[in-house]
C-alpha cells in the first residue's frame, strides 16, 4: 500500500477520491478511454483559446469570445481531475499521453493549477460579457499563463 | 460555381458563412485540425453524457450531473458548425471523419439537428438545477434522441 500512497496523494490533489466516480465506478471507462477524453477535452479547449485569440488579435467578436469562453470555463469546472485517475499514468489515447509522472506525485501542485484554470476561465466569461476588449486581453492573458505553468511543468514534449 | 453549392447550403444551414470565423479566417486552421477538434468536442460530449446516464441509472449525483450537462450545453451551443467547414467533407483527424457528405447536400438537416442538441442540453442544465431525478431522466432522454437522430441520418459506421 505504501508505494501507491505518491498516486493517491495527487488523485486527491486532482479531486478524484474514488468516490467522485459516484455511479460511474459501477463500469469504469478503461483508462485508454479516459486518457483519449482528457486529449479530447485539452483539444476544445485548444480550438476555443484559438478562437478568442485570434477575436483579440483581429477583428473582436463579442459573442464568438463570450461562447469560446464559456466552453473553456465549463470543461475547466467539468471535473477534469478524474480523467486522470490512477491507472491513466501511462498508455494511449488518441496518441501517447504527454502527462508527466510528476503530476500523481506527492506534492503535485497540479490541482492548485486546475483551480487556476478553472477560475480564470470563469472569470473570462464575466469579462466578455461586458464586451471591453482591452479587458478582455487582459483576463484572456491570465487564463493562458494557467495553461502554460502547468505544462511547463506536467507535459511532456510532444 | 455551381458544382460548389449544395456545399454552400450545407455551410450555411450550418450556420457557417465564411464570416462566422471572424478573425479566425486570418490564419484559418487546416481542414485536418478542424475535423480532429471536432472528433475532439464529440468525445467530450460523449464523456459528459456517460456521467449523466451513470448518475440517473446508479446513486444520483446532483452535482456531477450539473457539471457534465453545463459542458455538454456549452460545447452545443460553441458553434459546433465552425467545425465542418467546407473542405472538411473527407479527411482524417485522430481517425477518418465518420461525417457522412448529406451533411453538407442541398435539404440537409443538419442545422436543425444541432439546433436541437443546443436547445435540449441547455434545458437539461435547467432540469438538472432542479435536482429532480425523475425530470432529469426524462430531459436527458429528450437529449439523447437529439445525438441519435443526427447519427442515424448523418454519422458512417465506425
Amino acid at each position: 500500500m505504501i508505494a501507491i500512497r505518491p498516486l493517491v496523494a495527487g488523485a486527491l490533489a486532482l479531486g478524484i477520491a474514488a468516490a467522485s466516480f459516484g455511479a460511474a465506478a459501477q463500469q469504469a471507462p478503461k483508462p485508454e478511454q479516459l486518457i483519449k477524453w482528457r486529449q479530447s477535452a485539452y483539444q476544445v479547449i485548444a480550438w476555443n483559446s484559438g478562437r478568442i485569440k485570434a477575436s483579440v488579435e483581429g477583428t473582436y467578436n463579442k459573442e464568438e469570445v463570450l461562447k469560446a469562453a464559456t466552453t473553456i470555463s465549463a470543461i475547466a469546472n467539468s471535473g477534469l481531475g478524474a480523467l486522470f485517475a490512477p491507472g491513466t499514468e501511462t498508455g494511449k489515447g488518441w496518441h501517447d499521453t504527454t502527462a508527466k509522472p510528476e503530476i500523481w506525485a506527492a506534492g503535485s501542485k497540479v490541482g492548485e493549477y486546475a483551480g487556476n484554470l478553472a477560475k480564470e476561465s470563469t472569470e473570462l466569461v464575466k469579462v466578455a460579457n461586458t464586451g471591453d476588449l482591452a479587458a478582455v486581453k487582459e483576463q484572456y492573458g491570465k487564463l493562458t499563463r494557467t495553461c502554460k505553468a502547468c505544462h511547463d511543468d506536467y507535459k511532456a514534449k510532444e
